[in-house]
């Protein structure tokens, strides 16, 4: 970073791209909204690859903003992801910071 | 894409990655907010090295977001970057999704 210290960071500087990436914006919103959330779920409501989803998930978990439980539902396994605590805080910082951007464009009319 | 007829997208299925990348977020945003804007302030603001700030340019003028003026002010060459009107349009789309995601949140207490 060679930002200025006399001139305060831009609001994107501080958006990390585990969280940012929309994909992942989007499993941990709606990882957000519910207890936990099924594989299916997700990937219908985002338009993803099974693939792709998993992909998304591994680099979550990895950072610790989700767990992802594998079990049974009768005889068909199912994979369930939840939001962590550190989930749920890195996906406010985010928002808190989205939301600065969108009063920045208000704000000038 | 395959989601369901009956389930509306999530708001994130609908973020372009041109934009939604964080540092061309920024540099949109900033764009947005003068005539035309200087690549060294650009390049402090966002923290950004040179060689990052013009493979974030390039595909931002790729896509014809905006556009890129190379010349000279006294001795020093300078590029100056003003953002389009479809950069304009674009940047608007994005903050509206950013902001319905915000709202969502917001709406759950």
């Amino acid at each position: 970073m060679t930002v200025d210290k006399e001139r305060p960071a831009h609001p994107t500087s501080g958006l990390d791209e585990v969280v940012h990436q929309r994909h992942r914006l989007g499993i941990l919103t709606i990882a957000d909204e519910a207890e936990r959330v099924e594989f299916t779920y997700l990937r219908e409501t985002l338009g993803l690859t099974g693939g792709n989803l998993s992909r998304h998930l591994a680099v979550l978990e990895e950072a610790g903003l989700i767990t992802v439980e594998k079990g049974y539902q009768g005889r068909w396994p199912k994979t369930w992801v939840s939001i962590s605590e550190r989930g749920r805080a890195a996906l406010t910082a985010e928002l808190e910071a989205l939301h600065e951007l969108v009063r920045r464009r208000r704000s000038r009319g």
